[in-house]
């Protein structure tokens, strides 16, 4: 059977999916994600059955993205033991050599996702933010992922502290960069409780929502994008959004005009699909004129 | 005659210009900028004698780019007096309805100036951050001036303070962002001596590169250009870029692979002329093909 696949690769999980000619997705699966070796192997067993068209990978970064390089398709400077360097993309396109690769980051995939079926559709620019286990933003542009020499890591970004904030920040690489100091490890870090089990009332949401909305400016007044889409667990707290819009008017202290905020600074309008739906759709393209 | 012109226009003064079909500059003058009325006076003055074919316009900002909008051609948010909410363009375009128009910021002007015959030559993007009375950046990418639903204004981004650091910043609207606490006025405002009188061992000038290479390296995660270029008057220090270098690859940490530093961040390949070139060679593009 012939069909578009998708995987959504994480640092905790993949999810694959595959998907007809419509991109109804018709299978999916979500694998751990340990060894390369055993994390392939799992990967092989759920897309061997199928005639795979396109594949389209949004990955867990930072990965190599230029096609000149050797590193192209790699896993980089990532913490998790075992990917460094390890040659992803390769990996399948040796396993499926027929099939037609997208090949992005997880982020850029799920703003993909958001610009053409979330949050942002019908928009041609959007920022896709996930709050998690780390931060990342995937960033779409004239209707296109958005890479440069490298692509978009604004989740390593330094940011100004807060006055009263005396954490040293959980980033291996920067210690106290926005990751560091605003991811869930951080939550935890800080007050000792999971970021879910802590009460609406407590005062790390005020200082989530200041680095946040911190990071938005930091975005709009460098990416102005039409769009800013949160997502990601973190998000899960409903209290937190008008929060973080809160903290970004007022540190955006009036300097740059944006949408109303409310309609600027939204949570994502595909919650936990946009990373798969994105590589779906990337994939896709690549053998499909856009539709 | 027919010529080609061009305004750089700063908060300071305004460098008017015109050239030929090649772009050489055939007649250049500096206008202090005081209220609108006089300098665009002077302004008349200086091109009316002229059969203007384009007017290519990089203004100090931020200002109004979304032709949708009535602020389009407008200087919006500026701490210059007289100068907010002033139709800019329009009174331009009022004078000369004949001649095709460009109108960006100063800053975007001089990175594509940058990238067309500059330091940025034969690559496709580019950032340029002149630092000076303020903090600006222009971005260039896939050759052509970057804006969205505003255009960059990183000098007022937000940054993570130096541990030591307790001055309070200089800017109006944030107190501490980046051209608060990194612009030619901290330097004063932290020693009592002009920037210029500084001397090249005092120790402001570590700070001053902690920052800016702070900057670079959010630049770099968010836009990943293909070469920064640094221009403006703080940018006479001669010490100055090896500093910058150096903290940027000190706060970067390995994290994001970019070019050899002292390919990838670099001073002006035009000094002071960046922003004239840029505005005359977009102006023109507005009547003929990109050469």
């Amino acid at each position: 059977m012939m069909v578009y696949g998708g995987i959504e690769a994480g640092g905790t999980k993949m999810i694959c999916a595959v998907a007809d000619e419509q991109l109804t997705i018709i299978a999916q699966e979500s694998i751990p994600t340990t060894t390369p070796e055993e994390t392939l192997a799992a990967i092989f067993a759920f897309f061997d059955p199928y005639d795979l068209v396109s594949l389209g990978v949004g990955s867990f970064g930072p990965i190599g993205i230029d096609p000149t390089q050797a590193t192209y398709g790699h896993i980089l400077a990532t913490p998790k033991q075992g990917w460094q360097q390890f040659d992803f993309l390769g990996a399948l396109k040796k396993r499926y050599p027929e099939t037609a690769f997208a090949w992005t980051t997880d982020v850029n995939a799920a703003a993909y996702g958001e610009l053409r079926q979330g949050a942002a559709q019908g928009k041609d620019s959007c920022v896709y933010l996930t709050v998690g286990t780390g931060i990342g933003a995937g960033v779409v542009r004239e209707g296109k992922i958005f890479e440069g020499i490298g692509h978009p890591e604004i989740g390593h970004t330094y940011v100004k502290r807060h006055s009263e904030d005396m954490y040293a920040g959980t980033c291996p690489y920067h210690g106290d960069c926005l990751e560091g100091l605003a991811a869930g490890p951080s939550l935890e870090g800080r007050t000792g409780i999971k970021g879910q089990d802590l009460p609406q009332a407590h005062e790390i949401w005020g200082l989530q929502a200041f680095y946040l909305g911190q990071a938005l400016v930091n975005i709009t007044l460098t990416l102005a994008p039409e769009i800013i889409i949160l997502g990601g667990g973190v998000m899960n707290q409903p209290h937190l959004l008008a929060q973080i819009q809160q903290a970004f008017l007022k540190q955006m202290a009036g300097y740059m005009e944006t949408p109303p905020v409310e309609d600027y600074i939204v949570t994502w309008g595909l919650p936990n699909k946009s990373g798969i739906i994105g590589c779906l759709l990337s994939g896709k393209e690549q053998v499909t004129a856009h539709d």
